[in-house]
């Protein structure tokens, strides 16, 4: 049996997320993929707490209970817990800064220095820091995944690395905010006003209460940077992106749109020239990219040899990220095992 | 530097295709990845030619000039050849028989015999025999690997086991067979017969000149075998699938179908209750199923946590083939390398 243990910080709604799948999936996972995931450590913006093999079950009623883990943990910060406890992947799920990219830039490059992998849902440190991440990580010879960053759960990261390795990769555009599509979607299906459609998808909790980093396209630059640096190999940041959100489109543009054969998307795109845009963009109603509605994400990859492809999934939700997070841990557990 | 060791059978389209990816791209592979690709055998249906480091453009040569590699290397066959050359991974690239797996099938399990991992694109034998494959690798410890033979340049196989490892596929539904789907395409968008639309395939090069595997939806329900055993463990053979073609599909019938708000696909669907079907379905024009058109394939994935997942790409193409070939033989260099 291989065993992987876990230091988790980070216990918004995908780090829950992740403790009701190891509550709920982790026999299986150690039944199928011969993989026992432990958690031997957890941290939030007030605390942390170490364990040899901590229950998922009681992290979550801790954290219900009293708002924190440092309850049970103590009231040191994550960084410090991180150099006592005993683990062997860093999983940082805390809120995102496209700014500076703390805090978990600097979880990141500590557990690199601790020389542990590292597996992420967090595009702020990757938007501001790829290259400096990356190389660090090739120093200590650690595996960082990060599926979770662009599109929840619709692989696109480990599609790419694991079943596209004889070509290149030449673009990629796609719809990579499930936020603005539902917003999108619902002012041209019903006519409805951005701030009518915002108002209905934050009722149904799609949108955030401050929904100007997917509005004004910041999530969507973060994930076309990631995918560039990662696919294409163009080293950039966020501050790379020429990006236009959708805050200034109007019903009557939309509906214009849709009369002469077009929907409007906001488009993330790069290219292997360091091309890297985000904007409202005309796509003809033919093109698969004009098709996906709702939260639904989508990517068009085109390749020398393969042709087109497209990946098409779930944009967000604390489940699916928490699951797109797992598969990059038994990912790891499987590259390098620790057996016991 | 690792080095991956070829013997390939089969010099048709995708063999060929193979031949030139190798001789265009294997710099590259080993600047990128570290990998050296060597070719130490080659076979056809008239000979086999095993050498240490075989020229694929000298292959490529011999082929086009005498129909036979056995000019160059002899006539003995490809079991026998095998056996004294001196290679890690077998690529079985012969044509598929659907009724007996061979010649694939004995070429297979002569390489896990012989302790060689095996990457193929034909479905031949995994549609007959997947379990009997399968445990006898598993016993060997070799891996067999098989994205080209569901979907050409889809990636679908190595997408599930290397980017949802944490969910469970509940069933897997699409449009496996793009020579149908370009026949339906065209007879829906102009009113061809099938013979008329079936012709113009012919002559495109997208159909065969027999074309009566994929019509009568054999070939869909070789994938749909492959696909059921691989991702949902669902154990079968091409003799559990419920098979109609489109063989007596009318425009007409294809003309009220589109009146009435749908397209007709060749749909191929399985579920875990190991529920197998091939048949021309009715699909509302709104599903994401019926907006595939021509020769593309799409998949569509249920998964318990990551919801609705999508995956397009050309379903065919000997170049595009070639390259889903050439993905798991580096897939396979990676995990198992002699390094040298």
């Amino acid at each position: 049996m291989r065993v992987v243990r876990l230091f988790v910080i980070g216990l918004g709604a995908v780090g829950r997320g992740l403790m009701r799948l190891l509550r709920e999936k982790r026999d299986q996972y150690a039944r199928r993929l011969n993989v026992r995931v432990e958690l031997t450590g957890v941290a939030d913006s007030r605390g942390a707490w170490i364990g040899e093999d901590l229950d998922p079950e009681e992290v979550l009623r801790v954290k219900e209970r009293h708002g924190t883990v440092a309850a049970a943990g103590g009231e040191r910060d994550a960084l410090e817990a991180m150099e006592d406890a005993d683990f062997d992947v860093l999983v940082e799920l805390t809120p995102t800064d496209i700014k500076t990219g703390e805090p978990g830039l600097s979880h990141i490059l500590k557990a690199i220095e601790l020389g542990r992998h590292v597996v992420t849902a967090n595009k702020g440190p990757l938007a501001v820091a790829y290259d400096r991440i990356m190389r660090a990580a090739e120093r200590r010879d650690v595996i960082i995944r990060y599926e979770a960053t662009a599109g929840g759960a619709m692989p696109v990261f480990n599609l790419v690395r694991e079943t596209l390795k004889s070509v290149d990769v030449l673009s990629i555009e796609g719809v990579l905010n499930g936020t603005v599509n539902y917003v999108l979607t619902r002012m041209e299906t019903e006519g409805l006003s951005l701030d009518d459609a915002l108002a209905d998808a934050q009722s149904r909790g799609i949108a955030e209460a401050d929904p100007s980093m997917d509005i004004e396209g910041w999530d969507t630059a973060c994930k076309i940077v990631i995918l560039a640096n990662s696919i294409l190999g163009v080293r950039c940041t966020i501050d790379d992106v020429d990006v236009t959100g959708i805050e200034d489109l109007t019903p009557e543009a939309i509906r214009i749109a849709n009369e002469r054969g077009y929907r409007i998307k906001l488009i993330g795109r790069a290219d292997r020239d360091g091309d890297l845009l985000v904007r409202p963009c005309l796509v003809p109603k033919s093109d698969p990219i004009a098709r996906v509605r709702g939260v639904m994400n989508v990517v068009r990859l085109e390749t020398d040899l393969a042709g087109t492809i497209y990946v098409s999934g779930r944009g967000a939700g604390p489940l699916e990220t928490a699951s797109a997070v797992m598969s990059d841990i038994l990912s790891i557990a499987e590259r390098s095992p620790t057996t016991r």
